[in-house]
């Protein structure tokens, strides 16, 4: 056994086994590689590069012109020069091969998180970052947390807005009692992407009516899922937060989700608008249902509602509420209301509350994540992935949580499908009630 | 045929022979009676004195304190002493069989409605105006709709946020295409109602943590249903709206349900705040979820979201959402967004586009409203009703939509207590293909 699997076996053990947040730091330097670097990919290594304790040790994609702008980034940053794969789509198997790789993070499309991932831990890599989301279909997510418990391995899914400032105070919030018992949960992702799922082939944003083969970016793959499938197709962002203070996982589980969607209209009349109704795009049926909206049951008796709504023209806004016993929380208004401090029946400014209660993460590491993509969340999320690299501990957000999260996708699919209530999945098999939950609870990552 | 008969029959014989907005008068007065004084129809029985072609001619309740307050109102109006019918639950029986009456509204606890509807219908009455909902059970709504059929008589739900003004500009919003294609919907009854489900016995709100026999006014009757009931007990002022908007039971329809149900807690913890953990009611054993989720599919592809919320501290919302492929408005943050008008992916406030759609009802009655119940709608959704009555027209609101909108409270209780989604019924029976949707398309009513 080397330094590294000592080090996960003994992360692995149990709770009890685990090393506490502050222990000394068992891997000075982390050595990773990339799989991906297209925009995000690019986000990622940026934020990478701002780190002293990582070496980028290897790049891999097989876009010439993503990957001539990833190592301009690294030259620019006066790092060494990483080895780089490409030419064919396994490309990143060469990366793998070549050892000596502590970790890697894969910024990819969608279907080929999970191939990849398991093709990491079959080689022995003993920590895996995956973009969101962790894989297509059940038995994707199935395999993949069946690796890696075989394997003992830690596989995160980079799921940012679980370090949005407003969320983890609110998080905070929750712990400390403030809602009461929570009740009922709302998140999604509702955001405007027609923008991204079509452009010009050069351009990724707004300037065009393309997509596949034809298309840029997210484009090239992403729309594609639009026109297969129907569903909630992007979970994580709404969900994972909620997650984490409903404790799923952790002493709590999903039992139940039923999905329905709306007809689907606004990518058809985009591509109109953007190419004109003889455009050859103008003729493809997409499945992707313009509103998608999930309920899902909770075995400790909270409900809680996703909505997915990317098709049409309307303002970002991921419809956080958190609401218990006490009061709640909603982001779209920024508004709060807590019995006994609220004045009955109104709502108040929820910016004081979330200062109150800045999550000791944000009070230390303020300064860090300025600039960082995203409002800063990327910086504590790649953070949270480096830091459990170099300690040798399980991520913060493990690979339970991904497939659970993950699974709304083909769970909304199969009962949009069937027009029916569907079964969740225990990816944990049990061990959900006496797992700790143990995310973010003090300032180290 | 007497003169109602003929009036009625020749109104119901089909659109086509619906009597134009605007057409003459054909009754100048309505003789109208009352069925329930309480609080709630003391509010409907004020506006009526507002009104010089209203003779209110009887009066019933079982409450003495309560119909000693309405004959006060309607002396100090300087109207003309009704008869008043007390005494025993089947009073009201009375008032319908002394005769002479062109309409009668109710305003009763739920469970009463459907039986006082039906003897209503069968003792001749042509005008039912009843409050919220129809009835309790599915078969309750279809033995409303077969009798409203058979006596070709109107049954109207008087459901005010119809006629919000809010409402009304969104609807000529819809109607005038700034939404483009509707795709999705959103509405609910999210009100703190611990105050009203609980009192001390003689003041109605705030004051104790009674029920049932020992509480008074809505605490009396309505906190049972919290007991003995799991569903959106209280659906149709966050419904109707929408139905109108999508045009249900006219033109599409509502196809299917989903119901999910949080744990009950608000009611549990209200008792012991305001009574202590040993009061009698420390030990009842709510059913009602605190907040329920309902899905509904249309036949013509619109989703629709409806959420009850009545046990838990929170502020006012009936969380209105309307959403087409070319923007959306929401009224929890007062804002709006249109393709084309507003800068891209940002809000811009609602109230400029709500001034400029402001509804012609409201440009013509706004003097009238003023002062009148639940922002001045209450004085719109009596208006339509004595309208009716006096052009011998069918109402706004009809039967198939009073049963529409209070079919989802049974229909959720069973999807609730099933875990599964439910088929919704047809009221109209394949008519609602061909009913214009003509709700409030004048100035008239």
């Amino acid at each position: 056994m080397n330094r590294r699997e000592f080090l996960v076996v003994a992360a692995l053990a149990g709770a009890a086994a685990w090393l506490p947040a502050g222990a000394a730091v068992l891997r000075e330097r982390v050595r990773l590689g990339f799989i991906g670097v297209g925009l995000r990919g690019q986000d990622h290594l940026d934020l990478t590069l701002h780190r002293p304790d990582v070496d980028i040790v290897a790049l891999c994609d097989i876009d010439d012109g993503m990957l001539a702008s990833a190592l301009k980034q690294v030259r620019d940053a006066g790092r060494p020069e990483p080895a780089v794969h490409t030419g064919d789509v396994h490309a990143y198997r060469r990366l793998l091969e070549a050892g000596s790789l502590d970790a890697v993070i894969i910024a990819t499309p969608w279907e080929w998180h999970a191939p990849m991932i398991l093709d990491a831990l079959d080689r022995g890599i003993g920590y895996v970052g995956t973009e969101v989301v962790l894989g297509i279909t059940l038995e994707d997510h199935w395999r993949v947390v069946r690796a890696a418990e075989h394997h003992r391995a830690q596989v995160m899914m980079l799921e940012n807005v679980c370090y949005r400032r407003d969320v983890l105070a609110v998080l905070n919030m929750v712990r400390a009692g403030v809602f009461g018992d929570l009740v009922h949960l709302q998140g999604g992702y509702q955001h405007d992407l027609r923008g991204v799922k079509f452009n010009d082939g050069r351009t990724p944003y707004d300037s065009g009516a393309e997509f596949g083969a034809k298309g840029y970016s997210e484009a090239r793959w992403r729309t594609q899922h639009s026109v297969d499938r129907n569903g909630d197709l992007y979970p994580t962002h709404g969900l994972g937060p909620l997650a984490m203070m409903a404790g799923i996982n952790r002493g709590n589980r999903f039992t139940r989700l039923s999905s329905f969607a709306s007809k689907p209209r606004g990518l058809h009349e985009y591509v109109v608008a953007k190419g004109g109704a003889d455009h050859p795009n103008a003729a493809v049926r997409f499945s992707l249902g313009d509103v998608v909206t999930t309920q899902i049951a909770c075995a400790n008796g909270e409900t809680v509602l996703l909505q997915h709504d990317t098709s049409l023209p309307r303002p970002y806004s991921l419809g956080f509420r958190v609401q218990g016993t006490k009061g709640l929380w909603m982001d779209v208004n920024q508004s709060i209301h807590v019995e006994g401090s609220s004045e009955r029946h109104r709502w108040e400014p929820a910016q004081p509350w979330l200062d109150r209660y800045d999550h000791p993460l944000w009070r230390k590491y303020v300064g860090d994540a300025q600039g960082a993509g995203h409002g800063g969340m990327d910086f504590f999320v790649l953070h949270a992935f480096v830091e459990s690299v170099k300690r040798g501990v399980p991520t913060p957000q493990d690979v339970y949580d991904a497939a659970t999260w993950s699974a709304i996708t083909p769970l909304s699919e199969a009962s949009v499908r069937h027009g029916r209530t569907v079964e969740f999945p225990d990816f944990t098999r049990g061990r959900w009630r006496a797992r700790p939950n143990d995310f973010a609870l003090g300032d180290d990552y």
